[in-house]
Formats: structure tokens, C-alpha cells, sequence
């Protein structure tokens, strides 16, 4: 007789993840102990040696939590019984850098990192599922910034791929299944029910919610929604790309009658491109700060320089977009910018 | 002393959507009544002679609820009052294709098609608002077909961008109030806070929630998201429609070697349009046909013909996607294609 079926979809997803690998190459599963997280251990324990790879886990211990090194232990003792090696739990420092969710996220990779890169290990395994996606989707949604912040988390990333996510096209209720039939008893995070975190609200009021206005679909809907997104989002990146180094002005800048010429969403893409490689940061550059530089494309009318996030500036000179630091002075000597920094989308 | 700020937000907006009309033009507001498209028609009607243009209304009675053609014919009285002119409620026969909500859509343009050609109308403006435009980016999201279907309704569409949506930013509050400034009673559908109908649901339900657990700024990010991600989704539909050009094989279809350089996103795009010349039905064509299609392109081992909605067959053969109609006799002499239609995309 074979597995229950969820043990099979589990291993079968985690193989697949794994094609890539070689003979001998080392595979580690970042585990909280979870379901999800724990159900993806038991399979890459079981699926890593039959293609000849090695296996070996790491636990987090963000130390948010009264009890969490006592459970990082049992994880690494419950993996090391599973088979996997090395094992070992990890305590981290969490910042306050972004809020609460961004700071541990932020604590969590840089350890998962420094453990992988000391066994130089082949890949790190995420258990994220496809309800963890539709939630994120939700949380994208609420930014209100386009594909990008809807496209979810993607099933592969960082350093030569490192990071992997097997587990993004199957349902939360194949990793509860699977840890019952493997007879492993998963950590219940009180966080995940805990309505202080906007997360937990998604998952148990907007998402049956949701699921009952609109379907019983709407997780995997959401999943795919965010999978299309991805693609027409690394499309378009690409198409930006190219178009970047092209409306490079020969003095600097943009070339803003080449920018004109593009569509609006490549043109938009290339002026966030413009702004990031000028030191704005990322995660404040809002949607608003973008169009507002897109004015200086479209609308032009002799407008004045405008302040985005991280002290950069923009201005239009002779038919070119100039990328600059915000001059010290700028603002008492009657050259008043346009203020757009701490302008958010919404 | 001025309008009353709602009253001022929606007649600029409909100067902003009239910009490029010219002295003598015709404009139509197309009303049922209700406060969004009553409010419109009260702007309409105060803005077009002071651009030099003329308004004129249009009432479609779908004769779906009792009593519909006396409040078309009130609607009428009431825009003559207001100056329109010419006004006149035009009865219509609601067939069943593609469901109630489709059906009555279709039979509703084709009257204001026919009413705007008869009076030689420039333009004819809708009253969807922000809200409208949030729940219809919720209805696309359960469909979970990317960017296409939550890319929500667009501000301006048609044979010469003939339909308008001027009120498409602005909220479902701004119209209620306006119309009390104006004093004219909106008439309330029945429909809306029936919570038979999906949209109604969304609306009262739905959308109240989302804003409970993600941010009372929701309808404004879907409708923020839904811009730009129809932005995305022209750039992109523009991009595949150089490619579908250069991709065509010397002995028709696609080169499917060509195709397969081409980023997922873009490559999807170029076989759905492929798939949509040679008759296959852009309602019934899903994500899913285009995915299998995309196998032929990107998992090529041999496979059989495909069979798409709208009786189209695709097949690969010598290195080219061949799209046909397909054979009578394709199953009955062993020559099985891999039957596809109706595999919906959820």
C-alpha cells in the first residue's frame, strides 16, 4: 500500500522541486515546527536520499516567544530522529527595522543564509502553502501597488536559487493530513490565531469570507492570479530592463522624449529602475512617487525638481530626467523642490 | 458661493473626460437613474454648453422588474427637465447567453450603440464609480484568470472610444450627496442590496470586510490596482501582438521554436490570440486551454492535437503550432486528440 495521498502530493512536489539538484549536493528544510513546515521535513527526509542527496534541517528561533528555544530543541531533536543531518536551531536577534513582520523576516534569512552557506548547502526549503499565497495575495491587495505587490511570493529565489517553496501549489489541509498520517504532532503558533496580527484576520475572517461571497475556489484562484502575475510582471521587468540602458542620455539621466515614446506601464517600470539605482529604497517608493516623476514625461510643463524617499532627487533639464542626490540647500534657497517624500499610495 | 464639493469632484471630472471634444459635439449620458448616473447626467447637463457641446440621455429599459418602463419614462421626464435633449428610454430584450448579468450587458450596448450612431453622439458617459470598480475587480479575482480579469472595467473604451467612465475615481458617496445637492431623488434597484446576485454580496458584505481587516483605503487600492494593472496588460497585449506577427510559420501558425524564447507571460498572450483568430470564443477560452496549449510550445514530447473551445484544434507539427478547425471525423478513425473543452479554469 502507498502513502495517503497528501504524503504523496507532498513528496511528489518536493522531488520536482529538487530536480535540479546533483548526486550528493545538500538540501536543508527550515522548519518551525508547524504543519506545513513539518510535513515538507518528513518528506525531503524521506525523498532526498532516494536521489542521492543529503538532507539536513535548521529551526529558527526568532525568541518572540515565551518556550521558543525549549521548541526549537524538540524540532532538531524531531528531525535528527527523521533522519536528517545536520540539524541544528538557530537563535536570532529580531530589529525593529519595517515593523514587526518585516524585522523577523529579515532575522530569519540572514540566519537561514549564514547556516547554508557554512554546510554550502544546495538549497533551502520553505514550507509555504497555497492558502500562505491567497493570504499574501489578500495583504498585496490592501497596498494597492499593482502586480507587484499582488504577485505573491515566488516559488524560487535568492542567491542561485537557493530559496524554494515546493509546497506553494498545495492546500494547508494536505500538510495537516500528512503530519497525522506520518504521526508527527505539529507546534500550533498562537500568533496564526491571534487577531492582533492582520494575517491571522485574513486567514480566518477575509478568506472564509471571501470563499463564501465568491466560491470555494478562491485560494487556489488567488494562487494562480498571483503565478500570472509574476510572469507579466518578470516580462515586463525585462522589457524595462532593456529599455533602461536605451533611454540612457548621453549627459546623464533618462532620454525623457525616448520615455515618452513607451508604453506606460514599461515607462513607469524604467523610472522606478532610474530611482532604486539612485539610492531610493525600495520599500517606501510608493506608486504615487513614481507617476509624480512620470509628469515630469507626460505633463510637462516646466515643473521643478521633486524629493522622492532615501534624499533623491529628480529633475527634467534639457529633454533628460537627472537622477541626484537632494542638494543640502535646495530648500533655502528659493529653489523649492515638490515635496513627495512620506507620500504614500494610499 | 460655489457647488457643494461632491457636486464640483464629479463635473470636473466629466470636463476631464469631454476634453477632447470639439465645439457642437454630442454627448450622451447613458441613466438608469440610480444616484451614479443621475449625478453624471446633472453634470453632464451643466458642463457640455459650457464647453460649446450638447447632451443629450438615454434610458434603457431592460424589462427584467416590474414597473421598469414608468421609471424609464420618469428618468426621461426628469433629464428634459434638466435640459438634455435629445432624451429617450429605449425598451430591450435580454436574451440568456452567457448568463443574466452578461445578457443584459450585451442588450444594453447594443441600444446605446444604435442610439448614439442615430443622433451621430461623440461620446456616451457611464456612471460606474471607484466602488463599482473595486467589486468588479473582486468578482475577477474569483476567476483567477491574472490581469486580464482583475484588470476591473476601463475609463474609456468602444468604436472611437465612444464610452466614458468619468466617475470611475471618484467614490459611490461623492454621487449620493451630489444628487441631494441637486435635489433629485435616486432611484434604488432592488437588485443592488439583493443578495442573490454575487455583486450584491460583494458589495455589502464583501467590501465591508476587506476594509475591517485590511484598511477602510481598500476600494481605492483595488480600483489603484485595477489601472494599473490594465497598464500592464495593454503593454503586454502590445508586445504580443509584434510577436504573434513575427512568429508566423511560412506554412502557417506559429513557429513554435521562436515561441519558445519568449517570457511565459508573453508567450501565453501570443497562443491566446492565435487560438482567438481561429474562432475559439474569448469567454470559454481559460487559463487553463492556454497553458495546455503552452505545453505543445515548452513540454513538447510528442504529444496529440489539442481540442480548444469554439471547435479549434491545435496541433505541433514540424516545429510549428498549427490552429484549425477541427476534423468531423478527428474521433473516430484513432486519431484522439486530448479533449479540452469545457476544462474550465477552476
Amino acid at each position: 500500500m502507498g502513502p495517503v495521498p497528501a504524503v504523496a502530493a507532498i513528496r511528489l512536489a518536493v522531488r520536482t522541486a529538487l530536480a535540479d539538484h546533483e548526486p550528493g549536493d545538500l538540501v536543508l528544510v527550515a522548519c518551525s515546527g508547524g504543519a506545513d513546515s513539518l510535513a515538507l521535513a518528513c518528506a525531503a527526509a524521506f525523498v532526498a536520499p532516494r536521489l542521492g542527496l543529503r538532507c539536513g534541517g535548521v529551526s529558527v528561533d526568532h525568541g518572540l516567544q515565551d518556550g521558543s528555544p525549549e521548541r526549537a530543541h524538540e524540532v532538531v531533536e524531531l528531525l535528527r530522529r527523521r533522519g536528517l543531518d545536520p540539524v541544528e536551531s538557530v537563535a536570532v536577534t529580531v530589529g525593529r527595522a519595517g515593523g514587526p513582520e518585516a524585522a523577523a523576516r529579515a532575522a530569519r534569512y540572514e540566519a537561514l543564509d549564514h547556516f547554508a552557506e557554512r554546510y554550502g548547502a544546495r538549497s533551502v526549503l520553505l514550507g509555504h502553502t497555497r492558502d500562505d499565497q491567497a493570504e499574501t495575495v489578500l495583504l498585496g491587495l490592501a497596498r494597492g501597488s499593482g502586480a507587484r505587490s499582488l504577485a505573491g511570493m515566488p516559488a524560487v529565489f535568492g542567491p542561485e536559487d537557493r530559496y524554494r517553496r515546493p509546497l506553494l501549489g498545495l492546500p494547508r489541509s494536505a500538510t495537516a493530513a500528512a503530519c497525522e498520517a506520518e504521526g508527527v504532532e505539529p507546534w500550533q503558533d498562537p500568533h496564526n490565531a491571534d487577531p492582533a496580527y492582520t494575517r491571522s484576520r485574513v486567514r480566518h475572517q477575509l478568506i472564509p469570507e471571501l470563499a463564501a461571497v465568491l466560491g470555494p475556489g478562491m485560494p487556489e484562484a488567488l494562487a494562480r492570479t498571483a503565478r500570472m502575475l509574476r510572469e507579466d510582471t518578470e516580462a515586463l521587468d525585462e522589457w524595462a530592463g532593456r529599455e533602461y540602458a536605451a533611454c540612457q542620455h548621453a549627459e546623464g539621466g533618462l532620454d525623457a522624449r525616448r520615455l515618452a515614446e513607451l508604453p506606460t506601464a514599461v515607462r513607469r517600470r524604467v523610472i522606478r529602475l532610474a530611482a532604486l539605482r539612485s539610492g531610493a529604497p525600495a520599500g517606501t517608493l510608493a506608486a504615487s512617487h513614481i507617476e509624480a516623476v512620470d509628469a515630469l514625461v507626460t505633463g510637462w510643463r516646466g515643473q521643478g525638481p521633486l524629493q522622492l524617499p532615501g534624499a533623491v532627487e529628480v529633475r527634467r533639464t534639457n529633454g533628460r530626467l537627472a537622477f541626484g542626490e537632494t542638494a543640502p540647500t535646495a530648500h533655502s534657497d528659493g529653489a523649492r523642490g515638490q515635496q513627495l517624500t512620506g507620500a504614500a499610495s494610499k
